[in-house]
């Protein structure tokens, strides 16, 4: 069979999402999704949806124009600086695809989003991992002064970082963006879970820098697939929306997304109770001897007592119809990433574990 | 500013869609969408969505699963033929992402969809569009032998033609698939406005062929965002799956896409009043003195009679309120595309033709 696949096609290893179960009855804690079910008034406008036919006949606006301008409202920013994507994914790659020329490097923590390199692969560059390193008596750090210098044309920040849970706060962030050679990416997927400003008000500063943010953590709407970045350099922008898909968010994603954007109280309080339940879980899993790194997201990067390696609990979970993220053969194969879930859900968790590590399994 | 964009985004002109007001009141026959509204089945999968708000709150299925195995089965062939996009527009974006290296060639009808010289160009290739020619007395016929014989690595036929609405029967097509140097995207867009089988059913025997669909014309779902690929060759599909975005497709547009192809019978239905309506517009247009192409799609080309240009057709029929498809600085700008609509829209569109051509507008 002839192959015809281009070069970048042939030696590439594509991106590795987490399972995702199909049937019922399984603690599903393995892909950060939030527990709980989106603000009741998306659900009223899906419902509502059915009632106007032409949302699905016709085509939708282009740049999601009713969206930007939500988001744009919501940061205080001009509208033209907001660009909506299906899924904050398809904005990466489409950085990756504007920004990098063949072969040119992109650096980020080598602990960090796992999709990275395979973009900047798929766009002809070259992945720069730059090596975590250990302070303050903490595992697995964001190499600042590293990643700062590195020369790079294009640099990610996952902020909070995933899988460690690592926060930079914004002080620290802007003394990254002053090295302002290089185009920065600051991801911000699980910024919610911070409680602190989000970096998007200060892109009227910052010329070399893009926020990404997403509605699948916060919002509860991963299945829709909504992101979006936030960017005040007008090259930039036009390039985005030049290489984006012609009209790449439904109608009905648009709507919905919408309506959760609007329903900040709820968003709020969905991020509070999981805020609470992370310190509640982290304290019991240090209780079980676990080695737990602080987390501002809405995971914990956990490493197990020496009796039971991550892979076998990861393993025995799934036994038990509970999955949980381990990373097989990478620099956190000594660990597992356990998504915050609902306080029941949690306490499943616990006692299945405490199971697991007494022994009792099966 | 620091312009961070690379050379290709720096010489770049985005694709231009067609125009999509907003507001209510437009007779809108200017971007092929269809008149009709989805099925009963899709809008009733709508509504009972929000009774599951777990579609919105996990991660969809990365490839779509359950869509697969019924496209599959409409289709019989295997399910790994299948690859679902995030519409059609991502398909012929990652055709040209895995398959293109830099400078290479990619040829295409020189009147066909006006995406593709965007995507060849994106994706670092060079666009070779092949002049149309005249033939048995028709004008702006695909040149097949000048297509076949091309020595580009990939060619895109859009079959039925758009925005021509020639249609090439599939012995024809195959003769073209004889040049087995080149991939061949088959871009059937409009295909179920011919009535003919798909080359779909084919794809086992070409190796060099992918066949690109879409739910968007024959569906009413050009909101929703659902096209998919379906091709033979192991290695191109290998590089389909790995390039497209993890999670392209929303549960949401992949569960109404689901009940759309399983409600054949009203697909069906719409397709067949489409059809009588566009022989119904094309003898009206002809009785007005215009010069209208044959159609195998769900639209007309048309050159108005000499007493008014197309422009100013176009210009005039949207002061009332109707949008036609107007191709400025084109090769058909002596032309206006026209959608087929409801038999009322097309009526009151041959009423405000007839008004403007007797100078009795405004």
């Amino acid at each position: 069979m002839r192959d015809f696949r281009n070069q970048i096609a042939r030696g590439f290893s594509p991106y590795l999402p987490g399972e995702q179960p199909q049937g019922a009855g399984w603690v599903k804690l393995n892909t950060n999704e939030n527990p709980y079910p989106p603000s009741a008034k998306v659900l009223q406008a899906l419902g509502q949806s059915a009632e106007h036919p032409d949302l699905l006949r016709k085509y939708p606006h282009p740049f999601s124009e009713s969206l930007k301008e939500l988001i744009a409202q919501h940061y205080k920013i001009p509208a033209d600086f907001v660009t909506i994507f299906n899924g904050s994914d398809e904005a990466l790659a489409v950085i990756c695809r504007c920004v990098l020329d063949a072969k040119d490097d992109a650096a980020y923590a080598a602990v960090s989003y796992s999709l990275y390199p395979v973009l900047i692969e798929q766009a002809g560059g070259h992945p720069q991992p730059v090596p975590m390193h250990n302070s303050d008596g903490l595992t697995l750090r964001i190499d600042q002064n590293a990643l700062r210098e590195h020369t790079a044309r294009l640099k990610f920040l996952t902020n909070p970082n995933a899988p460690t849970g690592e926060f930079l706060e914004n002080d620290k962030v802007v003394q990254l963006l002053n090295n302002t050679e290089s185009l920065w990416v600051v991801d911000e997927a699980y910024h919610e879970f911070t409680r602190k400003p989000s970096m998007a008000t200060l892109v009227s500063d910052y010329e070399n820098l893009i926020v990404v943010r997403t509605f699948s953590k916060s919002h509860s709407l991963a299945g829709l697939r909504v992101g979006y970045t936030i960017c005040g350099n007008t090259f930039v922008n036009a390039a985005l929306n030049a290489f984006k898909d012609s009209y790449n968010l439904d109608s009905i994603a648009c709507r919905l997304a919408s309506a959760a954007i609007l329903d900040a109280e709820y968003t709020q309080s969905t991020v509070e109770k999981i805020i609470a339940s992370r310190e509640t879980l982290l304290q019991k899993l240090s209780d079980l001897q676990f080695s737990v790194l602080p987390s501002s997201a809405n995971f914990l990067l956990a490493k197990p007592p020496a009796s039971i390696s991550a892979e076998d609990l990861y393993l025995k979970l799934k036994e038990n119809k509970i999955l949980i993220r381990y990373f097989k053969n990478s620099e956190v194969s000594e660990f597992v990433r356990i998504t915050i879930g609902t306080e029941e859900e949690n306490t499943q968790l616990l006692s299945a574990i405490k199971k697991i590590i007494n022994g009792s399994n099966g």
